[in-house]
């Protein structure tokens, strides 16, 4: 799910998801424990069911070319000064969109000073980094690469280490065909928010949300209306 | 392709991997240079195609089950003492199998005394590690994980890790279903072995060496002639 951006504004999503996921797990409600006649009424005062499809995004339309382009990059640790790091590493989209580490480990060893959020569902935060400091995606895309702690590279040397490999001038041309020089660090950024656009992941809460009463048990259901109730 | 194994005996296979492919893109034979009429009986001396199919491994029979379980075992960073390293940082299978890396950077951004060989076709080797001290993989799986300039963790962390998520212990059952413990060490090396198995990437050379005259182009049959002949 999405919180309601009116609601909660600035405040980061990844606490909302996490709390959110502790709270249906976790809950210790009584079977007992009332469950509202209209809590997807209340829930929705306050939640937005995740969409079915590719949000767009600013600025930047979503074609099946820049999401290739922004896979391969994702996952490419060749983007790190060390060779070593790829987005995917500190975002680990097998393990929940990030690296289950309080905070991550980057160039050097060196430890960052936040925790990695999750890649799934970002495209849908309000403003990217924990502080908001960049606007969307395309815009955060391009801190991890430059950070010293994280991958300690530069837009010229990423652009010059995808230049020098045929497949990825071809996968850029693809993507952005009406360009004279495709291979450009904006449009390194570009696809990757691309790519991370599709990681969308609708849950049987969101099933709820969109009117299917089956979707969560009564237990999960006390444990919404707890983790609601407690202004979680 | 792999190497015939009684000519050439335990010499890494990677070197003959790197250095055909160099001579197959970077021979500078003139279009005049003879290719001999006998260019595959030549070849089929020296080399094997690879086979269509996942090869059998000895006292390990691959199924589906291990495949699936083995896979996500390789892409686990879980699997290291930091949460960094999965056996796919360094033997990365976007990236030809390896790291790119002259040696590989492990626990604590410590760097390794070897190159990290390619996983690719890496079940052809008649035995792992540069030393050839393992005797295959599934022995070699164990190696990494310990290793303190690796993953630098212990097989009872390991295991007491996957213990700890559900689908792994249910992956483990499937796989091993006969045995009564079956999330072990060992059993964690099966896997992987037969996931890397599964890792047989046949290219034009294979298909030349099966009988297919048109899969290389003159040059780089002048470039195989000129590879053989030089005794590379």
């Amino acid at each position: 799910m999405i919180e309601a951006l009116d609601v909660l504004g600035l405040r980061p999503i990844k606490i909302l998801f996490t709390t959110m996921a502790a709270a249906l797990m976790a809950t210790t409600a009584f079977t007992a424990d009332p469950i509202p006649a209209d809590l997807r009424a209340m829930a929705l005062a306050t939640f937005k069911a995740l969409p079915s499809t590719t949000p767009a995004v600013v600025n930047n339309p979503i074609t099946p070319e820049k999401i290739v382009l922004g896979k391969a990059l994702f996952f490419d640790p060749r983007v790190s000064a060390s060779g070593v790091f790829s987005c995917n590493s500190c975002h680990n989209l097998a393990t929940g969109g990030d690296d289950n580490l309080e905070t991550s480990i980057g160039h050097g060893w060196q430890k960052g000073p936040r925790n990695a959020p999750t890649a799934l569902n970002a495209v849908f935060n309000i403003a990217q980094f924990w502080d908001g400091r960049a606007e969307d995606l395309k815009a955060q895309a391009k801190g991890p690469v430059q950070a010293s702690v994280e991958m300690a590279n530069t837009p010229g040397q990423v652009i010059a280490t995808l230049k020098s490999m045929p497949q990825y001038v071809e996968w850029f041309s693809a993507a952005f065909a009406g360009d004279a020089d495709p291979v450009t660090f904006d449009n390194f950024a570009k696809a990757i928010e691309a790519f991370e656009a599709t990681l969308v992941t609708p849950a049987p809460f969101d099933a709820f949300l969109n009117g299917d009463d089956a979707a969560m048990t009564s237990e999960q259901k006390q444990g919404l209306t707890l983790f609601m109730e407690k202004g979680c």
